[in-house]
């Protein structure tokens, strides 16, 4: 049986953009995140260096069958991630737009329908747009009726809620959304404590887009939305989520078009590296 | 009588910026705002949607006679905003620098001296600049020697002090002032109660300068002032106005010459519509 | 005896940066500092003027022998700082590199080991790298073992860790180190109250790395690093220092090659002023 | 029958890029095209005021059903330009990626296969990519095989060549071929009369690619290639065209996320000017 | 009398752009042309050490009186103009935008009307705009109407045309035009010839506006229009005019804002050290 | 004996810049130059395509033992190619500054003193700097002194001579200079003849830095000069010696920092590619 080389967990570049709304580009992602020169590898915070204590690896791209097929490419993604479930790699996904986590949450929630820590400005639980059901915009609902995602143990953290028309779903199923307009009432201990009682102790997996931050931090995205997390808030999140059975994550919309100063592909790599971390201290 | 198609507000352009003492640039500000993708259409926070709420429209921008003149545009900005109080709308102007809203303040102020919440780095109540009465740095001097602003129910947020010497018009006049070194100590909360306060439940105006914002957050202006706030605290104060007389807005100082990453037009977009959202739910 | 025109305290650039480990540029780091158009004159928070009530000026760059040996520049460097130290003149330096501020730290502590507030991201305390005692990731580990600065009477804030392991030197010796995410959890007034009792009354040096700053307000810099101070806290920080007697400073690391959008010349030059404000009220 | 108001040309947006192979972005152009402050009114070089002497209007954007299928975009693409033809409007589209093209063909050649100048740096006649016959790098054959563009009467100017076997489909079905190197050689007169000679005085179709350009007169595209035509050159041909029954014609391949100085928008806006020009003087 | 301390030429910043009719920020031309870092010293082409052989300086910019009134500004240039003209030194003048030229031109014109060679995209030959005569694009009508400025010694190079409608004075009044279609079929050669020609051996004028130049080499400017001179055909028809009694020069339109790559800064410099070596060589 | 993997050819990267006078920022021009998303695979103007034709690889970047000097680099240059050279690998290096072609030159020219075509706008053969021989104005000078580079068998061409005074050893020593503004009058055809001329039919180096061209087509360069080729005529160059016997060849000055639209990247990418074209087509 395949097992990629023995890893324990695999960073995976998803180049592809097919399902957005607004701005392309976060078929760049990959490539720019990978460009940031030094991220690591010491996680002072959380007392680890995940890359010494994990056999982990960047192991390259999706293989894509064509650039011209949003359904295609989404069936390309739950294939490959699909053969790194199996071979018991926990994957971290770099997109890519945020139409790739429901063809992972696919491939990884079969066994059991997943946990989800899901830090955004939008929802994602829209339905059908424009013909297509695969789009940026509704992964989390389609991955719910799968039934490869539970609502009851999803949480939501960051939402602006411009389009909250478009997201009843996420309410309808049952899930916990806090706002960005709450955070500040809550504090970021509050939020982490829920999020931990959502989860519970059973495997989770975690999304993270860029626009969950204030476009100040992360400008090179597809959806900027003003008013959203510091960096060191979604650090604090992350971490509070340490010691927790994590199985695969994600962070996408890095758009590098935008971003003229490179600062959201910085961000995007050391959250990519936040997610290992949790990664080396979830139980196995 | 003039109606404009029975609008309630308006959204206005004001591409004028002789007025500047430092960068210029602002003349493009009703440009690089219009041209954000996407804001709204929902303010989750407020639970409101400003635009099915109201009878609003773009109605483009104050027709200027000359764009070689300083104090005709002054005048043409004021025959403008008359023409619109007179009918009844409310408008929220989009800058152009700052000297545009002491025209637009003699328009809707006329009945009655008005109240005002402005935020900004600078108090702008300074006097004659090289031989201008007009120019940016003092707007609000002149509107209360003009007797359109009641300097008791003003209140200035986010200032900095770097140019404090020639803001002693704020204080002989007893407008109420707010450092930012002050923010952090206060919070956020006392900050709203203090301009709620002061304004009363009397028709105000609502003038945000994008330079009130740490430079981080709106790197796209003529004179950016290190230490400046969020834009979520920008966003918790406006949004703890809703509810009272709002007559009028505008958001100055946008210059898309200096916004390599766009993140200044976005939130001058924001403003804007956070501003509309509170004409949706002023007492009418 | 060289006076430099009775000055009490002077402005140099110091346009070297052959000492980093990451991305070069902060030779640039002075010209991109002293194009902010405006910085100034009065600093609200702590009530002075300090271009009016020191005699300070902008006297130039250090006069380098060759842009080709990191060696003879930090002989220089020392030279220049040690003419004006014993002048009576309290250098705030502009980098260059952090390299630069120990042959600054061997000027002025020649008398007496020096205090150190350290604001940066990295402790900087490393030892010899590629057959180089002089880089950037190390000027105070080799201040101390010179015996120009006390260990005991350093404080480094805002630390992220990524390297924890080269900076071992910091504990043993004795220094405080506050880590970034230590900030959230202390508040900044403890990190006040803690950096005042660690100087204690006796002279002492600031030494700002803009790297300490979060990305979004300071991306053009060499070594980024994601989850760091905003630039109010640092303001604080500073202005928390006052009536302390400082007898030098530098902000080091603007590579404007990185900042598209000017903000961290901007803040490089704000702090500038802070330094010298707090140079201001310093006992004399 | 639709008429389009009477026009006799309209400037159409086409803000699809599905079918791209290297950087996306071209979805983009008509925005950045339609944002250049000013283009003529006249045009010296041919003596003509094409906006006065035609009845012409930009008529805003394919209305597209779906963001996500590029087959679905080509048949709308289509469904649009061939209502177009039938009103006896001349269409002059802006891409968008060179995909476009070929619906737009299939909707004027309709009665009889057009002639064809094609100003680019590769001459897009390769087959079917990953499962696409719509892909950017094909238009031409495609047009070819469904007997709507007459290859005897196509020239291709420009090209570099990098891919050229890939192209073999333009020799074996006999268009002319002028490479970029060949330019230098020949001197302009000489495409010009190669050009008209190919073309006769039959109805023809003009499609302009921005990367016939050298990536320094357009840099805002997404497949740049070193070594192209001046601005001069381009408009040169152009207007050697003047007096020819053109029946349409395109600039594509714009995309304002790689333009950091507005150039390749303000050539793209400049040669949508210099078609027009040619409609206003093609014999009617 | 005043002297200027004996310099027989003399750099001179003109920071005003209000006399734009398109994008403003060529008040910020003299401190972007001042940040190039190197230019020259040799003249190769021309075998002259300009800086070495004339005793020359920057001495600053034109103090001005007020940054809110075009005409002031305009009256202000004139005057010190005027003073350097009696001091005997000849000026080569950093704009701002053209409007500066035409009271430069009072000052060195009222002995004699002045010869003038001027090299830009448009004849700035119209009429008074929206209320004022001082605009720039009408700077060199202004001067003839004033008497400063010999029309038939007047050749204007470059010209694109797209306002030709506007500048029916320059045909009216005799001035010698050369279009920029024109200069492929002449070659450059022809051009130097005809302004040799034209001047003549009596004194002349030279005015850069850098949008004479293909935007791809000069976007950094207010009024871009495609299809310009290369720099080295510009470099050559200036030094083409060594040897001739050149009295002052220019170089105009240098907006930073737009100009992301800096080269529009870079030509503006070379271009004002060219002038500065025809200085150098006119005979005296 | 090291083989290399039996390779002909190999790209190498130098990414080494402690030899600028001007601005850093080469050290990262092969990270740019590899990042280019595309050129070739074929050469049609020399009909090869060389990637096939040879075994070649890009075999990563020269170690080097240290950052902080210029003097181990430049042995560590050396070592490098002279392994490369022994093993029959014929090198195309991508710099850095030009201070990496010295080493080089040493490690190729052992046997017999090369000869060279050397493409620039500096002649870059002056004396020590500042203590150094080895900065990049003067690796040509060295390589004669040491005997490893004959200036009988030297030309340089598209020198802009700002220093000559710097580069009179060219000229004592024998090379060939052609300056830009002579290019205009001999063309490019003549240019070729001369360069073939001078290097014979005996091994010869190509060094390229792209500050030969103009700005406008190489703004990312440490040291760039206005009138300088196009990338056409320096391809006409180029592929003028296909059939001479290259032994090696750099693109040296990119420098990505100053390079906002790519372009200079491109033109670098592509120059390397016109290299190893050359190479395939060498007599073998």
């Amino acid at each position: 049986m395949e097992d990629f080389g023995g890893l324990q967990a695999a960073l995976v570049g998803v180049p592809m953009d097919l399902g957005v709304t607004n701005r392309a580009g976060a078929r760049n992602g990959p490539r720019a995140v990978r460009m940031v020169e030094r991220i690591g590898p010491y996680n002072h915070a959380l007392r680890v260096s995940p890359l010494s204590e994990l056999r982990v690896a960047d192991i390259g791209d999706v293989p894509f069958r064509s650039r011209y097929s949003l359904e295609q490419s989404i069936a390309d993604i739950e294939a490959f991630f699909s053969r790194l479930h199996q071979a018991g790699v926990v994957p971290v996904a770099i997109g890519g737009d945020h139409s790739i986590t429901y063809p992972i949450l696919r491939a990884l929630g079969r066994e059991a329908p997943l946990g989800l820590v899901h830090i955004d400005a939008h929802c994602d639980t829209s339905g059908p747009l424009e013909g297509s059901r695969f789009h940026h915009g509704g992964p989390f609902r389609q991955a719910v009726l799968d039934g490869v995602l539970d609502p009851a143990r999803t949480i939501q953290i960051g939402i602006r809620g411009p389009a909250e028309m478009l997201y009843e779903f996420s309410y309808v199923a049952g899930m916990s959304v806090i706002h960005a307009e709450e955070v500040d009432a809550m504090g970021i201990e509050a939020v982490i404590e829920r999020a931990r009682a959502v989860i519970g102790d059973l495997p989770f997996y975690l999304s993270f887009d860029v626009d969950a931050l204030d476009p100040a931090f992360a400008p090179g995205t597809g959806t900027p939305e003003v008013g959203g997390l510091t960096p060191r808030e979604a650090q604090r999140i992350l971490r509070g989520l340490a010691g927790l059975p994590i199985i695969g994550g994600d962070v996408v919309e890095v758009a590098p078009q935008y971003d003229a100063t490179s600062v959201t592909a910085q961000i995007g790599a050391q959250m990519a590296f936040e997610i290992i971390s949790l990664v080396a201290l979830a139980p196995r």
